[in-house]
């Protein structure tokens, strides 16, 4: 079985992300997607909460996991079977930060491959950090993040969430 | 009316941005410099110091309008009949991050476009960072930053501005 | 009166040279397309098919001038009156190149500038040559290149345009 | 069953696109190695003897079809059936280039995917006109090229090959 | 006598460091490594402990002189008479700093150059950030860091180094 | 004694070369200039031009010498004893080609640094090619090239030079 591993902070889920995770997922027996825990970021959805996301916006994709993981990622790969990392691109800084983690994870243990997909092209030029900014703002984040979680969302920024 | 908004941080001024904002306002009828406050980042200088410098360094501009912004620049740019954003362009990483934004923009409002001009060679290693580094530190920032400030930022510095 | 420059090959023009030439009209008081000719570029369409096609494709424009230059292009926007040069952007090679580029043309002439436009998002992948290499293999360019010019490359092709 | 296609021009096969061969079979069902034949780019080695060399070297890789094609690669990848293109990507400039490419597939049928796989940091350097290079000046390409294919090369190269 | 410098965090020291700064110090008279204490960022390690495991690595480069500095690197350079500031470059985004950070200092001072050396292919995806990353999640770093300093590391992440 | 090289093509040397060769010859025993012939590219200048150029504007550098060189340039360094490649860097296309051949010779010959200088900042934009282009639309090439060459550059473009 081919089990592949889709890390993220997820934070929250963007129409880019599940898009990566669609395409993915279509090409390997399992996908796990796991949502990390950084002792030294604050993120500004707890992790439960961005699982949930998840889960809801995946709903309808069968041979999927959603999980928390912290420490490192290459160790939980390989606790969990996986051949692959699979990565999302845009951009170039993002192709160059990913590319030090791949040749990174690679020397840590080369029996596991770092796959790249591109983004999709409508949204090439977004991010989760993008979808707070306007959301915190009033902006409308309608299509930017899929439409099982806009409502957490936005509960999350009216509640004072800036 | 052709009116372009200028947005930044200006924190502070330097004779890269001064360069960017007289050719830009050479090319429409009316240029908006507008000043942003950012929640998340605290900046040196504060957005009233920030436009004060500004407009020192622009007495000799007549087209032009410097103001204070929170929130969504495109909503402000809506708000205020702007028909284009202008940023200067320096190198690759600005780059990346100003084509996201562009993108991103044109999504929220396809009306308003937003136009790149090369910084002058001159200043393409200068940043309002450099700046603060420089003056921090007793370096010299004479021509790097406009000569109607130096001294407003010398003096910042001078009083434990660090 | 602003005019500005929009040069390139156009060979053929695509829909994202449209797109940017749109755009570009609307933000200045006269556009002027300028088909050069380079003696040491073998172009695929002749300089006269080629603004042919884009005089099909910008019919509806109506402060539009399509030209064919040689020679350099800062001598030619100079003796047009024009302010500006405009440019779309696609990616950072672009990038690269066209800083070179508005560089160089800013220490020939510093009164003429050169404006940077993001090329739209559903164009970004769209060159010139593509057009060609997709032409000349019979796959499909319906939306790649305006609807008015479709035909004219269709059957350059045909005609044993390899 | 996965079946995926893996292109380039392969003029001739280096260490590097023999390492990204190897890690692509192990991630699929069947793997198509697909030599271009380009008619505007005139290669150093015929079709048949790059074909050949890659049989050579990739003996005991099992999932394994090699083939010439020329045309449009998405329409060869629709032809064999294949779910994705499985590219090496080496530095920025690789990066821009297959993203483009990549995009152009994608609208041209989006049901087949492209997958990257980072270069082994190796052959990170290394490329098939390096080699041209190398073998032309009587310069080493031990461990550059598989050993399989050496003294082919080599062969080439002394009968007045440049 | 021809004294460069070779500025960092070494936050810390990593294989990446040592390997351009034995190359450096085979290529200039005197070679004096810089620990920089910069105000605004907390390492991890104090000043004293990076100089003293940069000692620990280097014991065999005899003309080495390590030390401590805060402030402007070109004043600090000047004061010690160096002809020349050195640094090991990786990626683009590395690149993209060091070139501002180079034409900067140029200007600061023109008489000191600014000399680059290639990291080393087998580092190219090592940073002091990525060794404390390992080192906080129990990845191993041999090989990853000087053997001289394994130990240090190691001990000062055990004792709730995170 | 430590002997650097310096290779190109030099076709014809601008003024961004001769920066990057006294500010190289400064940092070093002696320089030798080396003027790349290949067999794949025909240049505009011969390489006797191209060597006799260099010959003038570099009268007043002691420490110099201006070979023409074909083969490898590995080879040839090592040949001539020299302990360095030096060359000068302007944007990131630039440097992702020169990684890879830095990273090439690092393997065929590791005793060999690849070193790199940035260009001055006024020359940023500037190659051999846009010194040609110029020349040959009898643009002005007055502070692109070495004073001492210019005559000699007009001259062969005004022989029908094209």
């Amino acid at each position: 079985m081919r089990t592949w591993i889709c890390p993220g902070s997820f934070d929250p889920v963007t129409s880019g992300h599940l898009d990566i995770i669609k395409r993915a997922a279509g090409m390997c027996d399992k996908l796990i997607v796991a949502v990390g825990v950084n002792y030294k970021k604050k993120p500004f959805f707890s992790a439960e909460e961005r699982k949930s996301m998840l889960e809801k916006a995946t709903e309808d994709i069968s041979n999927l996991e959603i999980v928390i993981f912290s420490g490192l990622l290459i160790d939980y790969a390989r606790e969990k079977h996986a051949v692959a990392i699979v990565k999302g691109l845009r951009a170039v800084s993002d192709f160059e930060y990913e590319l030090q983690m791949a040749l990174l994870n690679k020397r840590l243990d080369e029996s596991i491959e770092t796959i790249f997909l591109m983004t999709n092209i409508n949204y090439s030029f977004l991010s989760s950090r993008a979808v707070r900014e306007l959301a915190a703002n009033s902006g409308s984040i309608e299509g930017l993040v899929p439409d099982e979680v806009l409502e957490d969302i936005k509960r999350k920024f009216g509640k004072g969430g800036k």
